[in-house]
């Protein structure tokens, strides 16, 4: 009854007064879930025109909610985007990308040895100054090694695992991925949490559901606001779904996974009703990078009409599905075309907490409260960087390549192939082509699918360059890049004896450091 | 009054005894409407995930009744597929195709000398005999020759034109086509009818809007039922809307025409709607082929994520966005995954009518009651053609294609591209490939954009093979072509001086008559 009456009070407050939020003796600030998916494709969801229709979950949050159709990743890979989204800030700045080749995808393998510096200051930290309780539950993915561990980070639990469930490995070369719960392993991938590759059959989307579930409960429970970053990956290959919901889609073992994980939304939403706490917790549903067409159609998703996938800095490795439910705040069934980022849901989140970004540094998200409280549309630019180089931009209806490339034809040659059944000449190139000077330009709205670049001749295309280029001077001229973390490998950091592995006797020898470039391909 | 009890008794009875339907002394059927799109594509709606989503009203229309995600026109050009509409049966039964080249599309040019066969059976003509009446609105595409006038074939009204509206033409080499009210002529496009080609103003689609509304309300008050085909061409090119449409799309001249088109299925709804109908009509959209990619990205729309467009076998080419609406009986929000076909509107109609599809000929279509009305699924084949060559088929979720071909290198090379941006090896090939003894198979559920080929080797492609072979060899065993009409153009045939030119002064003088084959490049 307390909980209700202070919910009803902070809804009565923020109508009144939005900076009051989070001052001292103000009511509780909404609860905070942000569902992050893997590897998911603009196309996955049945609201976003998947033929097969299978996200029902899904797709009602939609209706209740609020669908962000233009809504970017900071990255067309997984750690750059999950740092980007945890910090507000490109990875070009919190130091996500290397330097070690031009134009080149980088990420946090076990053999990593940077990770989320120190000097970051990322959202579950920030939320702890109103009050906030945090769990990350999955993937974390900004570093393994102890000083990038997510409760030094601010989360005060965790549930998954530090790097991608790849395996299994025999423990010599490699060791298996661990699985954290809180500051210690409870296990290895394909030991104590089986994934069974020849059928796909992992539990894990189910222990992520219950992790979810508890953790809400024991908030609601202790009149707590809580920040609950669910960042689940059964869609990133290898697939994986439970027995019940495997070989139920129609679109096979990544559709299984879908099914499951929407099943699962669909369960903590409902959870969030029962505990009466649906208009007091605000959800976000998105992905971290296009789906990865390199393993399609048996282990990749859709990018529905966008060109390219996952790795790649066409729409189809950027746009993401995206879509807010706060029952009784967000209106039901709007659509916004507001151009929005993952980096908007730090300093969304920051401002549903009654909280300022920090002012120390460059952030770039924005609130999407005015787009998504009061149907406002705000201008402004999304970046599209690979490693450290901006190969793209939009503004508006407009994107404008200064650099094309999909991967080296060596690459191609062997298979490797981000855009499979798709040829734009000239724009899917195997070479590194710079445009900088003359920027290929499309327009999204009539050509979503980046196929017809405008005439460097037309009025049009030189409108829409004149608009963009002072925008991009601009980011080019005050940006200030990070320390990059991602440069450099060492077999010996890899996961040989994570903390707890003596109580489970599951510590492996390191061989000897040796710290070298990593190498990144594409 | 008297209506709604009618209306009330009939649904009694539906439920009672569907036999009993048409009846002598039985209540009046539900009026019916079939609302068929120009060159409309299946991703062109927001619910079929168009990005910008820009149509509420057949979004709604959606929430409101139920969507086919894997509906099928009969062909992928617009005569031969509202042939097949209004009689059906596939194009090479009734006759809308050629026998000049294989595997060429053909259509009604004004030079055609054929159209629809007197031997044919439409669906108007028989829907008169449960006392309908009948109304075309828009493109007729049958035939332009006075033996094949609409209602010669059982509509007893016409406001449209017989042909496309390309133009303007001279009216010496070529006269522009007509529009006819009923029997004649009442002016002709580009003339009494304006189309604007460089600013795309036209106001046919809010004429044809009118014609709509006034029909059903005339009927309604008349207390008949009534069939009505809506069959607007905004979305063909050269593509318009009217001025308060024109520019406020995202997706430039092309979406504004879907606006204009939307706005009007909403029109059209809520009339049914405020004369109290709305539960004794039933709706149907639908559109004759996929977008014409040709004419994309000013004129031309989207195949959402499937594999070229227009002029094609594949599934850009004939898999189309399907919403069936009828409130009181069809349940809100409902998706089936029927596999439907242009050609079951054909049955479903005349079920709805309470009437038998003619015994004396093969019918392809199916009657959708089952699946709209009790959920049911009903395994049936999606055959393919390209005027008299099978070039694929459908099987559940497998397709084969027995030969692909998208256009020759010769028009490729003239920048004619019917898959623009896509490429797939071996599969949207530039010469005509054979593959009736190894069928290249696709599972469209995994892979709706046919990217990937099942390896000839599997299990899972024999087993499919082991499907579709028995239903193909049926298929063609029984088949018995219809006389081809689309073989045979002559220049004095073309509109020179239609019914009603005189009253006008509108007519024009044909030149000499040279019957010639038809000119069919793909």
């Amino acid at each position: 009854m307390a909980a209700v009456t202070a919910v009803t009070r902070w809804r009565l407050l923020l109508v009144l007064s939005a900076a009051a939020l989070g001052a001292a003796g103000a009511p509780q600030p909404p609860n905070i879930l942000l569902l992050l998916m893997d590897d998911m494709g603009w196309g996955d969801l049945g609201v976003y025109g998947e033929p097969s229709r299978e996200t029902p979950n899904l797709d009602r949050m939609a209706a209740e909610g609020m669908l962000f159709p233009n809504f970017y990743t900071a990255n067309p890979l997984c750690s750059p985007s999950r740092a980007a989204l945890l910090t507000g800030r490109l990875p070009i700045r919190n130091g996500f990308y290397t330097t070690s080749g031009h134009a080149r995808n980088a990420y946090t393998p076990q053999e990593i040895v940077g990770g989320i510096p120190d000097s970051e200051r990322l959202l579950p930290e920030l939320l702890k100054e109103a009050g906030y309780v945090s769990k990350i539950v999955g993937k974390w993915h900004l570093g393994h090694r102890p000083q990038f561990h997510p409760l030094k980070h601010g989360f005060d639990e965790w549930f998954g695992s530090p790097n991608c469930h790849f395996g299994p490995y025999d423990n010599r070369a490699r060791p298996n991925i661990p699985v954290y719960r809180d500051w210690e392993m409870v296990g290895r991938y394909y030991e104590e949490f089986p994934i069974n590759l020849k059928t796909g059959e992992a539990n894990l989307t189910q222990i992520y559901l219950q992790e979810a579930l508890d953790f809400i409960r024991r908030q609601q429970a202790a009149r707590r606001p809580f920040f609950l970053y669910w960042a689940v990956d059964a869609t990133h290959a290898p697939v994986y779904a439970s027995k019940p919901f495997l070989g139920t889609s129609q679109r096979g073992r990544y559709g299984d996974a879908v099914r499951e994980i929407d099943d699962s939304v669909g369960k903590i939403l409902h959870s969030l009703q029962d505990l009466g706490i649906a208009e007091s917790t605000f959800v976000f549903f998105t992905s971290d990078n296009g789906a990865a067409l390199i393993s399609a159609p048996k282990q990749g998703g859709s990018n529905g009409p966008f060109l390219c996938g996952k790795q790649t800095t066409f729409e189809g490795g950027m746009r993401e599905p995206a879509v807010a439910w706060w029952p009784g705040r967000i209106p039901a069934g709007q659509v916004s075309h507001q151009l929005g980022s993952i980096m908007d849901l730090f300093t969304t989140s920051l401002s549903l907490a009654g909280l300022e970004p920090p002012r120390d540094r460059a952030i770039d998200g924005l609130s999407l409260l005015p787009a998504m409280l009061q149907g406002q549309l705000m201008d402004r630019p999304i970046f599209y960087y690979r490693g450290n180089t901006l190969m793209a931009v939009t503004l508006g209806q407009y994107k404008a390549h200064f650099w094309t490339w999909t991967n080296s034809w060596e690459e191609f040659r062997q298979g490797i192939d981000f855009c499979p059944g798709q040829n734009v000449s000239g724009v899917t190139t195997h070479t590194q082509e710079e445009h900088t000077r003359l920027p290929l330009i499309f327009h999204l709205g009539r050509d979503p699918g980046e196929r017809f670049p405008l005439s460097f001749a037309s009025t049009e295309y030189l409108d829409a360059l004149r608009r963009i280029t002072p925008v991009v001077r601009q980011h080019q001229e005050a940006l200030i890049p990070g320390q990059p973390q991602l440069n450099v490998c060492n077999q010996a950091v890899m996961n040989w004896a994570p903390p707890g592995c003596e109580k489970l006797g599951k510590c492996l020898t390191p061989p000897e450091s040796v710290p070298e470039k990593c190498s990144w391909p594409h």
